[in-house]
C-alpha cells in the first residue's frame, strides 16, 4: 500500500521580503525503509525566523535550502515503519526532516522523545531547540546572574518567551519588547515580566531608561536594529549582549548600531551564538526545564497552524513587523 | 625662588572636529610641596586619540576635561622637590598630570620608573599604557593564540604598532592598515608585518581577502567604521574583536557596521576594553616586553614634538585621516 507525503519546496530565492511564490508543493511516494531506516509520519513541523537566511544562497552555519528540493527544519513525528532494531514502531521522534508530512531516513537521524515529560509539541518549543537557544544565550553566552536586569527583544516570540521566563526563574528583573497589544498583555499577564513595551511606541531607549534607570546588565537580542542600539546605550559597564537573531533586518537590511563605540568605554561584550553549539548541554537544560514545566513554573506557549498547505504563509507572517503569533509557531501536519 | 608652569586648558567644547580655539594656555606659579607632596618637572607628555572623547561633556570611563582647567593625561617627569620620604628628589616618575610643564601633587599620585630598563620616553609608549593597551587587547580580550592571523587597523599608530609587533613575536600572521605611504613602509620594513594596506585604497575587505583568503582569527580595532565592517566579513567562525578605539568616528560620527548580524552565525565575540582594567597586569606585561625591547625584538617607535606650545596642534593632527605621525606621539616639555 503506497504512502504519499506532501512536501514544501523552495521554488526561487527571494529579494527582500519573500512571498508565497517562493514556495512550491509536491507530493512524493515514500519508499519502503531499507535496513537501518525508518519511515516517519510527522505530527508537527517548526517554522522559525532563522529559516529566512536559508532562503538566500549564502554560506552560513546551516546550509541554504536548495531550489526544487524539500525544505528542512525541526519536526516531531511518529515511527510508522522501522527497519532498525534501535527504533520501535510507534515511537515518537524528533528530527530535522520538517516541511513535509512524512519521510524515510536513517534511524540515526531521529531522536526518540518521551511523551511522559511534556506535551509532544513542547519538544519543538520550550524543551526543544527553542528553549535550548534561550537557555544557552542567557547563561552560557551572556552569563546572566541571579538578580540582574535583562532586556529581551521579541519577548513574546518562541525563543524570547522562554528567555523571559528563565530569567524570571533566576530572580532577574525582565524588560521585554513586542509588537502588538496582545503580545504585551501576554508578556505582562502570562510571563509576568517586569516591564513590557511596544518597540514601535517611541524610542526604545526611553523605555529602557524608564524601566531600568540604572541600566541593564544583559541584552538578549532577537531583533538587531534600533533595539540593539538602545540596548548598547542602556547597558551598564561590563554588560553583555547575546546576539541570537536580527529579525528586523532579515527581509530589509538595517543600518548598524551607530553607538557601537560605547562598547569600548563600558567594556561591553557582544557574542553571537547558534543553538547547535549547545546540543551537548541539552540534558543540563532539561534538568532545569522539565521540572519547571511540569510544576507549572515554565509555560509552553505555542500557536498551532493546521495543515502543511498553510506552512509557507505561517512562516512568512513570522517575519513581518506586527506579527501576532505568540510563543512557538508550529504547523500540525498529522495526527 | 618661584617656579612657574605653563599648562594647556580646555577653552570650550568642540562640535565635530576640534580646532586650536578649543585650547588656552595659562602660566601658574607652583606652590611649595606640603608634607606628603612632591613637585615634578615634566619631561614628556602624551597626547592620545582617546582624549578627543574627554573634550565632550559626556560621562565615560575617564571624566571629561573641565572647561577652564588644565587638561590631564600620562606624563613622565623628574622630582625636583620631595616632601615625602617615599619619593627621592631626582627620581623619574610617571603620572597622570600631563598637558603642563610641572605640578605639585601627593606622592602617591606618581609612580617611580627605572631608567635602566629603557629610554625614559618608552614608559609613555611601548612599556607604558600604550604597550599595555596593545598587550591587554590582544591576549586578555581577544585571546590571540600563537600562529593565528590578526588584523590591526591603525597599525602604525602608537597602540597599533605595539600590537603588530607583539603578534609577530607570538608567531602570528599580521595584517595592518594605515593611511600614508610612509606608514605603510614603516609597517613593512620596520615592523615586518605580513601585509600592509592603505585603508583608503579600495575596499578594506578586498585587502583582507587577498591577505587572508581563509579569513582572520582576530581583529584589533583602533578605528571602527568601514574597517570594522570589513573585519566582521573576514572573521572566521569563533573569531574575536578587541574593540580598542574608533578613531574614524571621534570627530564625525560614523554609521554602524551593517553586517553585525554575521556575528550570530559565525559566533563572533566583540569586546570593548580600556587599559586601566589591566594596570594590575603591568608586571606580567613588562616581563615579556622589557627583555624584548632590550633585545631589539620590540621597537620603541615615537614621534617627538618640541614644546608645550605645540601640544594642541600635535593632538589635533592625530585625529585627522592621513595623519603622518608614526608610533607614539609625545611632546617634550622639559629636559
Amino acid at each position: 500500500m503506497p504512502i504519499f507525503s506532501k512536501e514544501v519546496r523552495l521554488a526561487s530565492r527571494p529579494q527582500g521580503e519573500p512571498t508565497l511564490d517562493q514556495f512550491a508543493f509536491a507530493t512524493v511516494e515514500l519508499p519502503d525503509p531499507q535496513p537501518g531506516e525508518v519511515l516517519v509520519r510527522n505530527l508537527y513541523i517548526s517554522v522559525d525566523p532563522y529559516m529566512r537566511g536559508r532562503m538566500n544562497d549564502a554560506k552560513s552555519y546551516v546550509p541554504p535550502f536548495e531550489i526544487g528540493k524539500a525544505m528542512t527544519g525541526s519536526a516531531i513525528g511518529r515511527v510508522l515503519q522501522s527497519n532498525d532494531p534501535a527504533v520501535a514502531e510507534g515511537a515518537l521522534v524528533s528530527s530535522f526532516y520538517g516541511w513535509r508530512e512524512g519521510f524515510v531516513a536513517p534511524a540515526k537521524d531521529v531522536q526518540p522523545i518521551d511523551p511522559k515529560d511534556a506535551p509532544v509539541s513542547a519538544f519543538l518549543g520550550v524543551l526543544g531547540m527553542t528553549g535550548l537557544t534561550a537557555w544557552g544565550g542567557l547563561f552560557k553566552i551572556a552569563a546572566l546572574q541571579n538578580g540582574e536586569t535583562v532586556f529581551v527583544s521579541g519577548g513574546a516570540g518562541a525563543v524570547g518567551g522562554v528567555a523571559c521566563q528563565l530569567a524570571k526563574l533566576h530572580g532577574c528583573k525582565v524588560i521585554a519588547s513586542a509588537g502588538s497589544a496582545e503580545k504585551l498583555a501576554f508578556l505582562r499577564d502570562e510571563l509576568k515580566v517586569d516591564y513590557a513595551f511596544d518597540y514601535r511606541d517611541g524610542e526604545p531607549l526611553a523605555h529602557l531608561q524608564k524601566a531600568a534607570p540604572e541600566g541593564i546588565h544583559v541584552y538578549f537580542d532577537n531583533t538587531g536594529g534600533p533595539q540593539l542600539e538602545a540596548a548598547l546605550s542602556s547597558l551598564r559597564p561590563h554588560g553583555r549582549i547575546a546576539l541570537c537573531g536580527a529579525i528586523s533586518g532579515y527581509n530589509h537590511p538595517q543600518p548598524g548600531p551607530r553607538n557601537l563605540p560605547m562598547a569600548i568605554g563600558k567594556r561591553l561584550r557582544l557574542e553571537g551564538f547558534i543553538v547547535s553549539d549547545f546540543v551537548g548541554d541539552l540534558a543540563e537544560f532539561h534538568k532545569e526545564a522539565i521540572p519547571a514545566l511540569l510544576g507549572g513554573k515554565l509555560l509552553h506557549s505555542e500557536t498551532i497552524v493546521e495543515g502543511i498547505d498553510n506552512a509557507p504563509a505561517a512562516f512568512l507572517s513570522l517575519l513581518r513587523s506586527g506579527d501576532t503569533h505568540i510563543g512557538k509557531l508550529l504547523v500540525r501536519v498529522g495526527e
